[in-house]
């Protein structure tokens, strides 16, 4: 089954495309730019779903529900807004099909022009804030804090599977504030849920900061993110968080009075995740083998397979196998048991190695005699035999240091992969030669940071949160510079 | 807060609107046709989907995502499919704008035309069946039981919260199977699937049955339904699950090798319910001071109201309040514990009676001095005092209640206006008069049927199934049938 998987150390974005296909995670769908999420790979997105979910709820925050089409004109209501957002949208123009004269199928119906144009929406700020408008009079209608799980669609020229695609799921909050100051707390409250997120569940250590002023959201007055780091070196942001200040409250004319009886524009923030978790998620921990999954989020947690010459032994063995499952199940672990006779023992092997399930326990005809069963850990490929009395405890610790194990692993890898440079030579030999996290002095420009970008496509990732202040001078301009900021090349 | 809802017996179709509005369920929104589900509103969908994908799960579905947009060809290549959605459909032509060249906003960028216009998905079988031909080849790869929760598209020219809406939310359950027998028994298990969740969860009951060929899903051989009445008499189709034969698979050429080596067609099953399940739900059970939930789905269980003169009165309140409702919260029932100061109780009474809170637990001073509380039920309005330490059960047992007496109070106001009638004259009469389910003779005949519409705006809601066998002549041709069917005037 991963035969043939690509090496990582041969072609890292190769290994990526297979392993996402043939894990049955996702593929690309015959519409341009869309994927179909798998069955497979849905369960795991389903997964971080409801764990987030969780984590919005316990913060205060309720779903709700927002068109997915956009009137045009609402779109420009907020001048950087529609900057980013109107090269790359998808344009509804007609609402009706109808026959072709010719016989030769359907085409638009011109007759069914719309007076003005729909835009898919790519984010919902703009649909948002105007029905904000009929929400909030006052100030006990604040805070208002709602999230909804939608799709959205960006017209990407190059996409990849679940890194970048033109329709994508994710969540997105908006919430409403009376204060700069509570709309403030809010932002960072929710970048610290997504950093949470994806190093408790996704076992994905990742680095908070925020954007420089060129990498902004558009539309925010600030945005803050998470960047993590993949094992080819190229760092992934994975979750951002923005605080647009009275921006979107003053293009949509949202204002509140006070207690006092004063009235003001309501402070907003915005935050998303998407599917590109995914990418992360496989990138981070993933072998030639395939996929490693944390146990947190694995649909599969167990897999017991059974190893036979005959009916009799399968039936012996499904008895004790039924039994613990029974068991695992009762402690809350999912566990499949794959009793088919039309595959061999070594074909599920791969097959679950290749889907990523954590821990795979073997039983046959030897374990039974001895009262045992093959336990074999999906990270470090480990096997150890345990008596079956054992195993329920076993496997549950195991499964705890699996979680464990494969952050530390990957924490290490960034340790490994972070350096610091001094002159912009040697900022170049470390990003071609091993690629990471590369802290560097910068002048704080635009200017600097575009020429970097144009020499190197390497980016400012963010400038960590509670960064150490360090004078200096950047690398490139030789202007002063009072902290170091993180480059990388990105996905 | 209710004051002014309008009554039922005035304007039952005003009296909804104002209710989904003013209960927080949903609004207009500002894009046509669309709705804003709100917070409230959705938290009672998350129960639904919650309830109604642990029922697919149980019966052995997963979960999958497939792309929004459909090639403009694919709707074409099952012939009664694109009749039935072309003219109805948001047609993506262009995917980018541009700012106008005098500075007056964005608009469509000319040379951003798509080579093939996009559909916005109005169901999704074509883009579905286009994935299986990839993969389903033999019967190994067989039954494929697949569900997706999306967001569908379809031009609706009058719209209606819930019931009507240009953009909806649902699911739309496809499987793949290798034997015409087997997909017809996903499509009625499905059927009972539907079923179950409307009489056992909503408390709506229902009846089971098959559409007359002009009333049948476009692609599909057989289209089965569940049908609610409700209070004004009309109907309303609450869940379709369609037998779709070979059809789409012989459009998307999805074929099969049999265990003896033959090549077969691949035989579809589709079903779905969506947010009209809303409207099913709000207008089998509210009255005129607002919504009635069944406990099963409603996001606030029980809602405690303190009722206090200061201070002192609500602190010690608050203590018996807050032990309460830890003890209910171990049962697993959701409380609130509403202790604003800024409302009055009697405005708060009229607010949970509004949103369908199934009991209300009031709190005052002389319930201090005897070790008790006062209980209401939403449904009957009936209170009650009990003693404080038998609040727990008596607040289990009453949840069970209300759940069982609305479900009952619904199925004999159905039963009240299920009406035989055996000519065409009886027929108008009650129609016009009474409304209901109407049992009567029809010839099996599209014409018969299309001029009883025509004439009198009822249609045939459906053939129940394991229908009476019973001779007798058409109401309307007079000509011989052998069954009576199910007319209603319908949502």
């Amino acid at each position: 089954m991963s035969k043939g998987l690509p090496k990582r150390s041969e072609d890292y974005s190769q290994w990526y495309n297979e392993l996402v296909k043939r894990a049955d995670l996702a593929e690309n769908s015959p519409v341009r730019g869309c994927m179909v999420i798998k069955p497979y790979g849905f369960s795991i997105w389903e997964k971080m779903q409801a764990a987030l979910d969780q984590m919005f709820k316990a913060t205060g925050h309720t779903n709700a529900y927002f068109p997915i089409f956009i009137p045009k004109s609402y779109l420009s209501k907020e001048a950087s807004h529609v900057e980013g957002f109107a090269k790359e949208c998808a344009v509804i123009t007609h609402y009706r099909l109808k026959n072709a004269p010719d016989g030769s199928g359907v085409i638009v119906d011109p007759e069914a022009k719309l007076e003005e144009e729909l835009i898919v929406r790519p984010t919902s700020e703009t649909v948002i804030w105007s029905t904000y408008k009929n929400w909030i009079q006052s100030y006990r209608d604040l805070p208002l804090l709602l999230n909804q799980w939608a799709n959205v669609v960006r017209w990407e020229m190059r996409t990849r599977l679940f890194l970048r695609t033109t329709e994508f799921l994710w969540q997105e909050g908006h919430t409403a504030h009376a204060t700069a100051k509570e709309a403030e707390e809010e932002t960072i409250q929710m970048l610290n849920v997504y950093a949470d997120f994806a190093e408790n569940f996704m076992a994905v250590p990742v680095i908070k900061g925020v954007k420089t002023p060129s990498e902004r959201f558009a539309g925010a007055v600030d945005t803050y993110c998470i960047e993590a780091l993949m094992q080819d070196g190229k760092a992934l942001q994975s979750g951002t968080s923005h605080f647009l200040g009275q921006n979107f409250a003053k293009a949509f004319d949202v204002k509140f009075a006070s207690k006092e009886g004063k009235l003001d524009f309501v402070w907003g923030t915005s935050w998303g995740a998407s599917t590109r978790l995914m990418g992360a998620l496989i990138m981070t921990h993933s072998d030639d083998e395939g996929l490693i999954l944390p146990p947190k989020l694995a649909p599969i947690q167990v897999v017991i397979v059974p190893i036979f010459k005959n009916a009799d032994q399968l039936a012996t063995i499904s008895e004790k196998a039924s039994q613990l499952k029974k068991e695992l199940l009762a402690k809350g672990i999912s566990v499949k048991y794959d009793d088919r006779d039309t595959q061999t023992p070594g074909y599920k092997f791969a097959d679950y190695e290749l889907k990523g399930v954590p821990v795979r326990i073997a039983i046959g005809p030897r374990d039974l005699e001895n009262g045992t069963a093959e336990v074999a850990r999906r990270d470090t490929k480990e096997k150890k035999v345990y008596p079956m009395n054992e195993l329920v405890s076993q496997v549950e610790t195991l499964l705890q240091d699996i979680q464990q194990n494969i952050y530390q692993k990957a924490l290490a890898f960034r340790e490994a992969n972070t350096t610091q440079v001094n002159t912009y030579a040697e900022f170049k030999e470390v990003l071609d030669n091993k690629g990471g996290f590369i802290f560097a002095h910068w002048d704080g420009t635009a200017e600097t940071e575009e020429k970097i970008k144009e020499e190197t496509k390497a980016t400012i990732r963010c400038i960590p949160l509670n960064n150490e202040q360090e004078e200096g001078i950047c690398m490139y301009s030789g202007q002063p510079s009072w902290q170091r900021v993180i480059f990388a090349r990105a996905y």
